[in-house]
């Protein structure tokens, strides 16, 4: 179930709280676009910013909305007690799967991350993907870690947080992980610029930031590779180079609200605060790369 | 009102919650002790895995307890919305001051850190204590947001997260900032094992981990400090080095915590999941240092 495009939408957030309109006109979007799956309250969807009954309300908006497409629901939060209790909304939603990052303020030992996803399986009735940000919850996953994570019942993927540049570099990385882990639980690839290269060289999943707002855009690429067209997949890719260039320098979160504020679709206030939207000359060089490469679906 | 010793005492959770009767223990040694300041709901008070109405009930709890001493309380969140709802709450339990970290799941920048300051300093009419901890928040403050920050209202001290080893170096750290902040604005370090260098290097105030814990040990140091006796407060400080070590190894909370349980102040499971207590073969290490340093008050 976890391969292929995982598109992760924005959760618009004003001053009262979720946009349930714009999230769910994100929804149909992606709905239309036949993405292969839906990861809903990911870090694309602020879910570290949103509370409990909020993010029910998200999951059960998401599923409903998903006409048949496989749901997927981020349950991270600081305390695992928090967690187990987001694993049991996620379900009674009627997720399809769940994305845990060991979001942290201490910082957390091996043995700690470990104990939190074995707490959390033991209550799980659905696949759960290993979410590796440590760009937000600044904890490193050695690969052994990972090799004994997904020997954990109901772990069926592994997020990671991009691929080196080079095919052959990337290849040996998902190959090396690859050998430690069950066949059952596959690889997905995230940081968007990284996403050609991380399909190219095996990656049997692109959980994508931008796939959330422009499914079509990346179902080319996604397709692309699935279809063994590297080139074509590297080339579609290397012409967004204007978008990873301002993913790199503002974050992908603030970028994609503001693409998604440039093509009408959500308010001008859509992030948590205390994050904050792009300032006035930082949108002009959004709008100049949306038109310039006319990003619309 | 924010300098001399301000200790932070754990805030001791089980299965069932907080143990409030272990957490009034705590406070009561601080009491007795005589600590200028208590600093309830910090890092080492745990605040950022407790839910708001815990927190709202072990501020009142540390109030009632204070015997007067000023309490300053942790009103931490990664959304703005929560610490807004923390900070109305502290100052309804009669807290005398707030600590407020810039606690992140998306990297902030520095206009949105201000941004968060502004919002929370409208809203209070106590004193507010900057909290700059990159170890936790992932935030690196520079003395140029300092320095913004430190002229909105309410802000009385800034906690910094620790000074270079060598006193020249500290000292020229600590005027270096000075330099940029109204003069009513105290200056606290904090990481213990720096606290004599700091003082010595005319820091206001330590905000302490261990002396939420060893009050007197603590004490002796902060009054050698202020009294001008530096040598004396740099031996007392050196003496504690293997405890140092124990920081730096497992991180302070943990230790804290381990020797908390061997003095029988709290039970074994008193830290929040996912963070456990040390393993049996690093508590050994614990119990001898504590017997060796004879730490007891």
């Amino acid at each position: 179930m976890l391969s292929g495009l995982s598109a992760f939408p924005l959760t618009p957030v004003g001053d009262g709280g979720v946009d349930e309109k714009a999230f769910a006109k994100l929804m149909e979007r992606l709905v239309s676009a036949k993405v292969d799956s839906i990861g809903v309250l990911g870090s694309t969807g602020s879910y570290a910013y949103l509370r409990r009954e909020e993010r029910a309300r998200v999951a059960k908006l998401a599923v409903e909305h998903a006409n048949g497409i496989p749901v997927m629901i981020g349950i991270g939060a600081i305390s695992t007690r928090d967690v187990l209790e987001l694993a049991k909304d996620a379900q009674k939603c009627g997720a399809s799967a769940v994305l845990l990052a060991p979001v942290s303020y201490q910082k957390l030992t091996a043995g700690e991350v470990y104990g939190l996803y074995e707490s959390v399986c033991k209550t799980l009735s659905i696949p759960l993907c290993v979410y590796d940000n440590p760009g937000t919850t600044h904890f490193e996953f050695s690969d052994d870690l990972h090799a004994r994570i997904a020997q954990l019942p109901n772990v069926k993927s592994i997020k990671i947080p991009g691929v080196p540049p080079a095919l052959a570099d990337a290849r040996s990385r998902v190959d090396r992980l690859r050998e430690k882990i069950p066949s059952d639980v596959s690889i997905g690839v995230s940081g968007d610029a990284f996403a050609a290269t991380g399909l190219n060289a095996g990656c049997d999943a692109w959980y994508s930031v931008i796939g959330g707002l422009l499914p079509d855009t990346c179902l080319a690429i996604s397709r692309a590779a699935q279809a063994g067209n590297a080139d074509e997949a590297t080339q579609l890719s290397a012409r967004l180079e204007p978008l990873w260039a301002l993913f790199r320098q503002h974050g992908s979160l603030r970028v994609v609200s503001a693409i998604a504020e440039e093509l009408g679709l959500v308010s001008a206030q859509n992030l948590p605060l205390p994050v904050r939207a792009l300032r006035y000359e930082d949108r002009v060089l959004v709008r100049r790369t949306v038109s310039d490469l006319e990003l619309t679906t």
